[in-house]
């Protein structure tokens, strides 16, 4: 072993031995300070709670920071004393095994016996930054995930349009594209928590939601080849999976920023997110963003076909059922600390979260950690863009009592995200409730247990 | 199958069967135009070259584009007419088999017999969007690959400090965080093509280069907690691997925006890219990113070990050689069409590419079509952001003659891209030369095809 990493070592360019310092400098640092923690190498938390906490500034930070324990020398892990592997670099990589909880999960409240229509959920509680990995990107399908071969796919375009236009994929890919950050959300995201705690996490009260780049054509030059007729005044597009899914979308709508996508996140799209092609309505519920797409046909009314009258509608107070109501509005959930964790004792903590809105950019976050009584405003993070996730991010530093955190997005519609109470006084709470955008909260225990805490 | 199917569909929501006009709607519209096209369904160009093009308008896009067979019906494809695929939705997704040629490459210019001081490299010629997939994410290492748990990894901060501190990887995942889009380029990306057409993909060439979405925390906000000394000049940081990769950064860097990341694009590093911590110097070359991080010592002048002065140097024409040239200077590549391609006859193309400095933000790119002879503005797709990757894209009529593509890139200092010329007229071109960032252009044939054209 010992010659082998000689060796190695040898071949190496910038290369040197660990200093020799390192196994004893730091713990045997000359300083007067007695060590802070009774465990070794174990931090010590005294320093942040002694010195308080402003949330303004800087050295709040370094409230959270470890101190070190001076009473032990610092080893030199054994990651450093043997050769690293050599991982097959060619193939497409995957996460490390210590990271095995990050993944997709399936409804633990709908018990869904099948799996053809189906769906999965996000990871929120561990995702960071504002773009979902396409691994654990959340799916919904309608009827098993179709696989379809490029090189024989085709899109068509007709109805009511000049010059009908059928594609392949490689006429596609020869147009000129777009890239462009959007979130995508189920109709049907926090349907399981209306006004009852079902969900025991944010996977499963908010999973229904991620983000992506996506890569494709506006749908518009499309349009603009075959010429609309001025009485095309919607647009149906179809899947070629084996649900033929289909929806109806007023041709403004698809003339102001829908895409055809074959692009996710700087690779081609997943089976599961509609491969070859897919449409991507920003802001609009996820059955419109219809997958595997091969059909769009330009028309004078919508199809009103049953994803658009018994599914993906709204009851009212009036008895009536609302149709049509496509655009996710604002919302926004904390994350971290959401439910099924737990705080490691009174201090500092960081709470995060994601909001999102279908009408443009998220301008405000609040957040309140006692349950509405007060709220603070919230740090929100860039780049802030159009119908994308935006990450906030709020000082807190809990005092060790009963807490009940929830957050509250403003967008640049200044439409501010209602509660829950407000939603029941505008709609009908029965049956598959869709587009639940309310004020979501979660109950710390004085133990420190994080709980789903919706009323 | 037909009940199975049947039944399948009487569960599924929002399904309609596929509509009665999709099998001869589009095919059999009476339109007097005739068939444009010699072969069914094949797509037929000639209306985009008889119309010409006009690079400011959108209507160019539409020059791209296929008209309709009417010959032929269309098909309703297999895909339509069968249940998908119930795929194993809670595992991390993988993405279709159809698109296996997406992976990382190892050179295939430098022979490497072995793969514990090796690199592979990102396709960029496929990649889209400013996003790398972690899954090929271009990677380097100088003893293999760690394999670390992160439950016993530790992070040390010494040397000139006031309060030398130790953390766990829980403590440092309770900070604060941010997240920040930056590119990651190697020192050598390039570096076989001097003067000479050695690499015949853009992948060979310029593969050792990424970008992703970081998460972790300022290391200004961990140093202001240990307290640096008014000595305290540089700081050394580390890694964690059997090659005890260790480089110097200068204070004022450190303090400007070097992040501790534990976070890339959305989850945690990936094993090659450090896991569970690795220093991010935003614009700076890759090696300075130590990976697998463990020790950070502020010391009061550079280390001068090896990987500072026999590697990761530049000659000079004065016979000396540079140290700490660290900044990835402005550059940008043709991502396609690029070698290895080949154009299908002439007409209407997108070129598209790559813009970063690790001196800031991208302004202006440059196409040129004739060799560097005349030059137009390319667009600069947003959002453009601060030492990250920015695509450019440009319409392109080919008139099927030869052509020389390249790209100019200027940043947010004024610096424009140099020429090959340019650079061996400062710099010594000799041994493994680190940082060429000049104009890199890819030559089409008559016959389509495209190669290097570096000279």
């Amino acid at each position: 072993m010992t010659a082998s990493r000689s060796q190695s070592r040898s071949r190496t360019g910038p290369v040197v031995e660990p200093p020799a310092e390192s196994a004893g400098d730091v713990p045997t640092a000359s300083s007067a300070a007695p060590p802070r923690s009774p465990k070794p190498l174990s931090p010590d938390r005294r320093s942040f709670l002694g010195r308080g906490m402003s949330l303004a500034g800087l050295a709040v930070a370094s409230g959270a920071a470890a101190t070190v324990s001076r009473a032990e020398p610092l080893p030199v892990p054994e990651s450093n004393k043997t050769m690293g592997r050599g991982i097959p670099q060619t193939d497409y990589g995957m996460p490390i095994e210590y990271e095995d909880h990050f993944k997709r999960t399936r409804s633990d409240v709908f018990v869904n016996r099948q799996n053809l229509s189906d769906w999965s959920m996000s990871p929120l509680q561990y995702q960071q930054g504002i773009v979902t990995p396409n691994g654990v990107f959340f799916e919904r399908h309608h009827n098993g995930v179709a696989s379809i071969d490029p090189e024989q796919h085709r899109l068509a375009i007709h109805g009511l349009v000049e010059r009908p236009l059928l594609f392949t994929m490689s006429d596609l890919m020869r147009y000129p594209s777009v890239s462009r950050f959007h979130f995508l959300e189920c109709s049907g995201n926090t349907l399981t928590d209306w006004g009852e705690a079902k969900s025991t996490t944010v996977q499963q009260s908010h999973g229904l939601l991620s983000c992506a780049q996506w890569t494709g054509i506006p749908l518009a030059w499309l349009l603009d080849e075959a010429g609309v007729k001025p009485e095309g005044k919607w647009v149906m597009l179809e899947g070629g999976d084996g649900s033929g899914h289909l929806r109806s979308i007023p041709i403004e709508k698809i003339m102001d920023d829908v895409m055809i996508a074959y692009g996710q996140n700087g690779e081609m799209l997943r089976a599961e997110q509609g491969y070859p092609l897919r449409a991507i309505i920003p802001g609009w519920e996820g059955n419109t963003n219809v997958k595997w797409l091969r059909r769009i046909k330009v028309v004078d009314q919508p199809a009103h076909i049953r994803g658009e009258t018994a599914r993906y509608t709204d009851p009212m107070p009036d008895g009536k059922w609302r149709e049509f109501s496509m655009t996710m509005e604002c919302k926004s959930v904390v994350t971290n600390p959401s439910g099924g964790m737990s705080l490691k004792g009174p201090g500092f903590y960081e709470i995060q979260g994601f909001a999102w809105s279908g009408n443009g950019a998220i301008t405000n976050v609040d957040v309140t950690v006692d349950g509405g009584r007060t709220w603070r405003e919230a740090m929100v993070e860039g780049p802030v863009l159009d119908k994308c996730l935006t990450r906030f991010r709020y000082r807190w530093n809990w005092d060790g009592g009963p807490a009940k955190i929830a957050s509250r997005a403003v967008d640049s519609t200044g439409y501010v995200q209602p509660t829950v109470e407000d939603l029941a006084r505008a709609r009908e709470i029965v049956g598959f409730v869709q587009h639940h955008n309310g004020v979501y909260p979660w109950a710390v225990s004085t133990d420190g247990e994080v709980t789903n805490a919706i009323a």
